[in-house]
């Protein structure tokens, strides 16, 4: 269904804003993407906004007509509505702005087929947004099965950890679990937990990685927790040679990442 | 000298607080460096700040009194200003901020000595503050000489870079150049350019790397231009399994600079 909003203060454009915070995301189930080519990847990967708000006026472009059709097929709302309150919504004084609102996907650990891949990547209080989403794409890049997110993370339905991975939150599994529930989970099945280390000499390019393959990196500051790596079946480091005395965690993860993928398929 | 100010309105907190933007930053030739980690940081490099500004009543703490002895001996400026004053200048709540500012670094081409190291970092159209000051980081990990900024990149002396490189502004060199400028310079002494291409089928683990080696990566959504990878020595790939068609910027920095590193050092 096609309809326009002329107000600030319709209730639609109030839920629309208020998917930017946390809370209400997690209240309604829901969660934006903005962006022709976020919605275009989430469509070609089968996934279409339930509401796709768009400025009314707004040129003419293919790929936002076949999501039009797209979103009315699947009896979702079109909704235009003057540049300045789209602006409300997306934050961006830019006519070409479109929004989509997609219902969060079911984050639990037990609908992950560790068989589906031959590496994982799991983060553990990760708190950079940009860093979850850059994570998620990168796991996309390497065939990864998803990501798991371990302990207090950002959000990976935030907005901006939606932008940084550039699609691939539609594309990767994920999911959210304590410590305490994804050990028993992952030793439950086949898999090799790897970590990132900062503490152990074993060279990343040294070690033998067994599929699946989940890899472990840690917190932006603290890096793992000790007593996790303890947990862990291997532990491997990234070699620094210049002052600082860790990598960006998305960083690593990525270089670990491409290392075990080399290594998996040779 | 230590002093202490107490308006919002003091030359001092404006100058300050200009500093957050480019043009100020370079008509003046200074940037801001905030965190006490960061300015610790600076100080281990060598590098003090000519201005160091903290909240009056603030915790001691010994890194911080190491920091002013090295500040007053280098004849620097230490000043205090009450935290809501300091939160003005820093743009942020916290009583424990301190901030730095310091003298922008001579970023021309001539200054690199491209025998100090077998790596060197280069990108082309980097938009995003953090991906360069992520950059910066990955340089230091590898052990880069430097960083080259080719084209209209973001600036690494905002406080989003210069915070992203976690101090790497401060060991690895940086030089900024058109294309124009920075061909002949490479083609003048020894060096193999190294483009990261979206385009050739050369897989970045298949290909022979010669020190110094200078890798070369794109725009974040553009990739690098045709003409410029027609220049290189060697275009290669880093393969992708996904959906998507690129890694982020920084991240295939990393990948192909720990990949350049290991052969290079084989």
């Amino acid at each position: 269904m096609r309809r326009t909003i002329t107000g600030f203060s319709n209730p639609t454009v109030k839920f629309l804003r208020s998917l930017r915070e946390k809370k209400h995301r997690r209240r309604e189930g829901k969660f934006l993407a903005e962006g022709l080519r976020l919605l275009t990847d989430a469509r070609a990967s089968g996934v279409v906004p339930e509401i796709l708000a768009m400025a009314s006026g707004r040129p003419a472009h293919p790929l936002l007509d076949e999501l039009e059709a797209a979103v009315s097929a699947a009896n979702g709302d079109v909704i235009e509505m003057d540049e300045d309150i789209l602006a409300k919504v997306t934050g961006k004084e830019n006519p070409q702005a479109v929004a989509g609102v997609f219902a969060e996907f079911d984050t639990s650990l037990a609908r992950l087929d560790r068989s589906a891949s031959p590496i994982w990547l799991v983060a553990q209080a990760l708190r950079d947004p940009g860093n979850l989403g850059t994570m998620l794409r990168t796991g996309d890049a390497v065939g990864a099965g998803g990501l798991i997110l371990i302990d207090d993370c950002a959000d990976p339905f935030s907005v901006e950890a939606v932008r940084a991975s550039m699609g691939a939150i539609f594309t990767q599994h994920l999911a959210i679990a304590r410590w305490e529930e994804f050990l028993p989970w992952l030793r439950d099945g086949a898999g090799q937990l790897v970590a990132a280390s900062l503490r152990e000499p074993t060279d990343y390019r040294a070690a033998h990685y067994e599929a699946p393959c989940f890899l472990l990196v840690g917190n932006e500051s603290q890096g793992l927790p000790e007593a996790y790596e303890a947990e862990c079946d291997l532990r491997v480091t990234i070699p620094m040679r210049g002052r600082a005395d860790s990598l960006n965690a998305a960083v690593a993860g990525a270089v670990l990442a491409y290392e075990a993928l080399a290594k998996l398929e040779a």
